[in-house]
């Protein structure tokens, strides 16, 4: 077992049937959300604000292929019938069932064949490889591998599954990730540190710039292991919501290779992602990896518009393949350039060949940090997204 | 003549080498400019905001090729050496003379060949169609067409002349425009209405969401033809930089058509307008009307993370070629989809085969309404950009 499974308490179950499927996870605990921060929303996000006050879950049901998005009072009611049907199958109440979608938006829901594919998603419920691997791809969308993560620490594990295309946009828009721990947690604290942690890893991840309609991140601690060292939980949480972010950049519709992008000396961590995300989610940048450009005219332009200041003079940037490392621009020198650097630039253009493209940009400004991540811009992604039936 | 030397007192001129480009505008007058807020900003730009105060011009000399970016003192010095060699030619001091720079980043400037350039050019100076021509050409980076615009009004002419190519980013991030009026405007004034026509335009084209390095709108007003009604000057000024927007938008990267987007029913001017960027900005929504996919869910998720307050069930979407008009989604109602209304599907498909398509969003949410201007996302422009030589 590589992600939620190994999480004592959790059971999960996938079934499939082409575009549509559906992914029923019991774990019974405290349990915390976070959503999409976009005025227009998904039926199931309307109810989930409602019904996360409680705290808890019993268990968490998911379908792909229709978003339930604009679809109104038939699509809030669809919504209360995912959890009425995952209910059932769970022996709980409908309030303490999750519900999330993905898929097209401006559709009503294939109820019917969703609630059938619950019950039988319930017949199945189990505790191994292939439970967490069948609810991982049953939410897939456009996504071309499965995501999972884990990370087991001394007297608890945390682990999550997640879907996502994330290139510039996600193709329908949508980035879900369900999470799971056996610490035991009391669920204001729980909401505190996943929020924490969704802001350090998928907020950091460049999904069109911003949330989608049905966007969240479901956290549910079973607290079987019972009470962690606070301090090691939060950072294996936020180490399993990286994992799963850089999974989805470097899933991205169309993806060859995925970019990292560290900034340092911001004035304020807030500040260093603002520059992290713009420079992540500039087509040009990512444009240029994609053609294996150390083009780092574009690095430092990007970075001088996310609404950040610091003196260009004082800014440096570098690439880097984790290994190997080449400074491009120093303090307001010129390191790369055709005319009178250009082995640098060589060098550099060499160090982009890999999986992983990382640029190191250092503002001169402060001392705070932050990372994002995205993936090159390819024909691909036009081609996903230009012929994606609606 | 189509554009500027229309205008009295207005001479221009363009030599170009390979991409090495210098055009030179002679026009003595009040002058008014609107630089990029990029924290990165060109040295030729350090030098304007400097020079601008002092409210008038005798010329503009561009150069395309080289941005004059990170270039430091040595930049900054080009661009004095650039206004020198332009100020020569047209028998003025260099502290009259408007510069401005497109082209790579982060490179020095081949300064010897654009000083012979502007020599070069300063012996073609005229007024006539094919001296506009030249000017409009010189400056061209990726752009594929030059691009002209013109109002002649009673009692005087705005015309202006611009480069950019106004794909979600601009190549090397740049658009330039250069303006000229035979009225005769207060330099104070003139800024302050260039301002506001700069907001409802160029500002409107989405160009990677934000100004480049090198972004910057010149008007230089002649007063041969004596004092305009102010209200019809600032029409005349706002239609001429709308003409060049569009035709920016249109020249995009790979673009195959123009999108306009209309949003009205918003709480002020500057909210419409943000939402206009955010729905012509989005890579979803540009694809789709590559794949000429009425796909409008795409177009209410964009709005909807516009950063603007309004309710989804008020919320109306239409799509029109300009002549015919069809609505997809009205006050919380589907009106276009596979299952229920698979016609309205069909119909709106067939309005985005030409070269415009037109979303009309209301929210539903107030009275004010702004334009925006973008183009569809296809497979040329990754092509261009991943390329594109550093």
């Amino acid at each position: 077992m590589q992600s939620i499974c190994l999480v004592e308490g959790v059971r999960a179950a996938g079934v499939r049937e082409g575009k549509y499927g559906v992914a029923l996870i019991e774990a019974s605990g405290t349990a915390a959300a976070v959503f999409t921060k976009n005025q227009v929303f998904a039926e199931p996000v309307r109810l989930m604000r409602e019904r996360m006050a409680g705290g808890a879950l019993d268990g968490i049901v998911v379908n792909a292929g229709n978003a339930n998005v604009f679809t109104g009072v038939q699509g809030y009611g669809d919504a209360c019938r995912m959890a009425e049907a995952a209910a059932a199958v769970l022996g709980t109440v409908p309030e303490r069932i999750g519900v999330a979608s993905t898929g097209v938006i401006g559709r009503y829901m294939p109820i019917e064949l969703v609630t059938s594919q619950i019950a039988e998603a319930g017949g199945m419920l189990r505790s191994e490889d292939t439970a967490e691997t069948d609810a991982a791809r049953a939410i897939m969308t456009t996504d071309l591998v499965e995501k999972h993560a884990a990370v087991v620490r001394n007297g608890f594990t945390v682990a999550g599954i997640t879907k996502g295309s994330g290139m510039i946009a996600p193709n329908m828009g949508t980035m879900l990730a369900f999470i799971y721990t056996d610490a035991e947690v009391p669920a204001p604290i729980l909401q505190k540190v996943l929020q924490t942690a969704v802001v350090r890893s998928f907020n950091r991840v460049v999904v069109d710039g911003d949330t989608s309609t049905n966007d969240c991140v479901f956290c549910t601690a079973t607290g079987r292991r019972g009470t962690p060292d606070m301090n090691e939980f939060q950072e294996a949480l936020e180490e399993v919501c990286v994992s799963l972010a850089r999974q989805i950049a470097a899933d991205g519709e169309g993806a060859t290779r995925l970019i990292e992008v560290r900034v340092t000396g911001a004035p304020t961590e807030e500040d260093a992602a603002k520059v992290a995300r713009t420079v992540v989610g500039s087509p040009l940048v990512k444009t240029a990896v994609y053609g294996k450009d150390p083009n780092w005219g574009r690095v430092i332009a990007a970075a001088g518009r996310a609404g950040v200041d610091f003196d260009p003079d004082q800014a440096t940037v570098a690439v880097t393949d984790g290994t190997r490392r080449v400074l491009l621009a120093n303090k307001g020198e010129i390191c790369a350039d055709d005319v009178m650097h250009p082995e640098a630039l060589v060098d550099a253009a060499s160090l982009m060949d890999g999986a992983e493209v990382i640029f190191e940009v250092a503002l001169g400004a402060g001392s705070a940090a932050a990372t994002a991540w995205g993936c090159d811009l390819t024909e691909q992604y036009v081609e996903i997204n230009g012929k994606y039936t609606t």
